[in-house]
């Protein structure tokens, strides 16, 4: 059936159900019940419905019309995907959904949605907004989309992983948040992220694409004990070995019998990530909610000696998997074998693949050629991908989860002749890459915002700049994308500290030409120094270098042709053993000093 | 009669006006009902009542106790003003006044303010804290000081002053900002700060220290007309030509009728800076009210040509009667005169004096030698006057208000063998002010908290930081301390825009020592590149020698030597026209390039 018809068919019978439940609206978001940044195929609602696949948009269906909102990175994307016949299209930071419905629906409409995909937050501003123009806001209690999505898969079964190389013991972990809720005088903690009770009983899952996590909610009582609210078949015999005593599991189903038991007591949750369903059930349930964002994020965040060691053999290990593609890449090049896009990232996956521990890529993986590369979020996947043939620059922006760390790595390298035009603005790039590197800062307040413009001032000083943060926070083996950590011109007030692990990643991009990005990972150390106050830097995690055919040496000063040399030492030193010939040669040359 | 019987008598007076109105406490904030930074003499009530002459505290007073509140600028000289007999001392930081009350007055007593003195915002948050704990916040309509200062200062009468050289007719600048009230719906605004007022109108006065001003308030109309309420006997013959078509004036007692003919309209107020008192009688007219800022203050930032123009003038002369302060005081070092920091200041400003235009300081001289200069924001007039004799290093941080424009600037000098550990964090410090004064940054939507960290950087890397500000918005011949433009680490949302003139003032501090600062006044300017994006830099405005003594050159980077001995070049060519032998041999032998 073509994509008009599918479409078609399936809005057509949405609008059956919309007149059954007597609603005017439903509004579907491209969300699961777990925040997932990467949704398993069972949530995917949005897909099935529009064919969008991009990681962040709504679509909401009224009895006549269907309109989809996503953000700059992927109005391209959505026109691909979801048909113009079926389909409007507006941006979301222009014309957000409540306010569409709210200036499209007669006065008195009705609309629906599913409580366990929106925030508490979510629903309680968009009640508000409807109200105003005098819409209901309905839960019906289910996903009208779930009951005409025939073929809909089920959720994954795959067994638990158990986490040997956390660095703190489960039992550990939760005694230390147990005291932050104590001071905080809650009896206990409703964690909604995956990634949360995942850290805090050192396991892992394959639930979802690129996160290794077991999808699951805890709630957590001030005396270190946890009730996991999680799929029963996943868990292994030794689960409550390895997690230690005081954890007890329970069926989704439960959460409610669960919340009973602590009716009168004070729970601390966040409503801006709890799922309105949960939020209603623990209002029922008369419990006393204190608003608060979840602890074990910033303790998750800051990682123990073990988990840091991990990530850096993780990143040995990534290196050597990087080295190898860019060698061969090298070697292809020359031979005149015109790769595409899909074929190099399939290429550098399989690379990561032969190494020790690897899980799956840890997003998915941008490898773009020539003018795809100005595309900050480009995606081979839904596009006609460019090969090799007659393009001057290749950017590959990818990374793998491993049981021992997570890496995220970005190099831009000459795949042809490079202009000069390219060398200034990929050099001024990696100044900006190697001033927040070197930076010494405050161990105390420091945000992210405060030392972005870091990257950023050499772009600047000649009249350019890029449209992203510069870097987040990395999850030891759970979500590439990991806060609080983030350095970003946005507002952000929580401060850096030792032990997080961030990305540093300028760029920049030629509309319709070329783009250029220089992506490492680092850890946060303290750094001593003869002063008065302690400061904390930056120590290297990523080894692979960085393509010296794309720089002009004559931009860079001595420091940075220090860095940029001193750094490559380092990557030879470390990988080269691990290297066989021809790609050991291809390092040596690679890593000369500029 | 001594410190201590003549605080005692004002206390207990006090205290029998809190026994006739059957109130528990009175609070008396360092403030008047126009947010003066420099309060007139009939409003300094706390001062008055405990002798602190600081800018910012809180003084309560209850039936049996008195309690001090201030931050750490001043919790030493409140020490040295208010008698520990009569006063408990409170970091205001760490205990507000209404947490104090709240745990230290019994259920049911009730606390009495002025309303002019305390924002609508304030009064509302302080009611709500002190309801918590069951106590009463109460209005009594007059201030009980007043009641009992006896010979309490006559508001000043000095005529108002008609700017001539504004850029702009008053009534340009109305119907611009009656453009942006019609945008936002709103028929009038209401204007609560005096420097919002004076800017309107192209007036000035004298009603104030350090600030040119005529206190009044003001109501503009959505058509550009306006309603100035001030003391009628200030108003010059030639007012009314003066502001052109569309103004009448008002005594302040006559607010209320005023407000009566908007009743039922949109008025925009910010409850943030809006005595709660007129907050109240605005309500009772029947007026709705939309929170917002006060668009002049932003209008007010953005200098317009002929303002620029005129500070640059005033900082010509500024400079002149700089050179020959510090061409003086090295002649007087070397001559072994040990003039002390009281004797400076009235030197420095005596040359200002001199100047043509010249009004008053812009604030009060921070004159500091030796250990002196490392109190942020020492004032030789509270303490013991420290003399040349045997120290280091001066700290000068003076500025004047001239009729085109304001000044701040703080030189640094050698009055004696600096060591080289001083030599090393001044060359930092100076480092830092080249970073950020050489920035380009986009113009569009880059904060002074993007920014402020580029002067702080040189420092961090050796393990130093300064506890302020490094840099603020000035006013044209207004506030020497203007929003919303600042350089700070604290949260700051309001971009940087071209027109608006800010410090640059690093600085540097070693406990009981000495201190160091470094502080130019900049234009912000549009800055033609090659690049994509447009981008805003900095201009010099002051013109002034650095101290060369103070520098260790081989820490100087060479764009930092050029721009130090370029900067140093045009100060030369800028002054030495104006200076007489030797003044101007000192201005030469000063500039040599370093």
């Amino acid at each position: 059936m073509d994509k008009l018809s599918l479409y078609g068919q399936r809005l057509a019978a949405l609008r059956q159900e919309l007149e059954k439940e007597q609603l005017d609206a439903w509004i579907i978001p491209s969300s699961d019940e777990f925040h997932s940044e990467y949704l398993p195929p069972q949530s995917r609602h949005m897909t099935w419905l529009c064919g969008f696949t991009g990681e962040n948009g709504v679509v909401v269906v009224t009895r006549d019309k269907a309109v989809t909102f996503v953000d700059g990175r992927f109005t391209v994307q959505i026109r691909q995907q979801a048909p113009e016949s079926l389909f409007d299209y507006e941006h979301i930071h222009e014309v957000s959904p409540e306010k569409w419905l709210a200036n499209h629906l007669p006065v008195g409409s009705q609309v629906g949605y599913d409580g366990f995909l929106h925030s508490a937050r979510w629903v309680r501003e968009t009640r508000d907004c409807l109200h105003h123009s005098q819409l209901t806001l309905l839960e019906v209690g289910d996903n009208l989309v779930n009951r005409i999505w025939k073929d809909r898969p089920k959720a994954g079964n795959d067994s638990m992983i158990l986490l040997e190389t956390a660095g703190q013991t489960s039992r550990g972990k939760r005694l230390e948040i147990a005291q932050i809720l104590k001071e905080k005088q809650c009896e206990a903690l409703l964690i909604t992220h995956p990634e949360c009770t995942n850290w805090l009983l050192n396991i892992r899952g394959r639930d979802i694409p690129c996160t290794p996590l077991v999808l699951s909610y805890g709630l957590l009582k001030n005396d270190g004990s946890m009730i996991l609210l999680v799929d029963n078949n996943k868990l292994p015999d030794s689960f409550a070995a390895h997690v230690g005593e005081g954890v007890d599991v329970s069926e989704f189903s439960r959460l409610s019998d669960v919340l009973e038991s602590l009716s009168g007591k004070t729970l601390l949750l966040n409503p801006d990530e709890t799922p309105d369903r949960l939020y209603q059930q623990v209002k029922a349930a008369g419990i006393i909610i204190r608003d608060g964002k979840d602890p074990c994020l910033l303790a998750k965040a800051r990682k123990n000696e073990e988990e840091r060691e991990g990530f850096r053999r993780a990143h040995i290990r990534d290196g050597i998997a990087m080295c190898r593609f860019l060698a061969w890449l090298d070697r292809e090049v020359t031979a005149g074998h015109t790769h595409d896009e899909s074929t190099l990232a399939d290429k550098v996956e399989s690379l990561r693949s032969e190494q020790d521990l690897y899980l799956e890529p840890s997003f998915e993986t941008i490898s773009a050629l020539g003018p795809n590369a100005a595309i900050c979020h480009y995606n081979y996947r839904y596009s006609q991908p460019r090969s090799l043939e007659g393009e001057s620059v290749y950017l590959l922006d990818s990374g793998g989860q491993y049981l021992d760390g997570t890496t995220d790595i970005t190099r831009t390298v000459a795949v042809g002749r490079v202009s000069d035009d390219f060398k200034t603005l990929s050099t001024l790039v990696l100044k900006g890459h190697i001033a927040l590197a070197s930076t010494r800062f405050p161990a105390c307040g420091t945000t992210g915002l405060q030392l972005d413009m870091q990257a950023r001032l050499p772009l600047w000083m000649h009249g350019y700049d890029y449209d992203h943060g510069t870097g987040h926070g990395v999850g030891h083996c759970l979500g590439v994308h990991e806060f609080p950590g983030r350095f970003s011109n946005r507002f952000n007030s929580d401060p850096l500290e030792a032990g997080m692990v961030m990305t540093i990643e300028p760029g920049y991009y030629r509309n319709s030409e070329w783009g250029v990005r220089h992506e490492n990972m680092y850890e946060v150390v303290p750094f001593s120094v003869d002063g008065e106050i302690d400061t904390l830097g930056f120590r290297h995690m990523t080894f692979a270098p960085f393509d010296n055919r794309l720089l002009d040496r004559y931009l860079l000063t001595e420091h940075e042709l220090d860095w940029l040399n001193g750094y490559h030492h380092q990557v030879y030193e470390k990988l080269a053993f691990y290297l066989d010939e021809p790609d050991r040669q291809w390092l040596k040359d690679a890593c000369q000093p500029l």
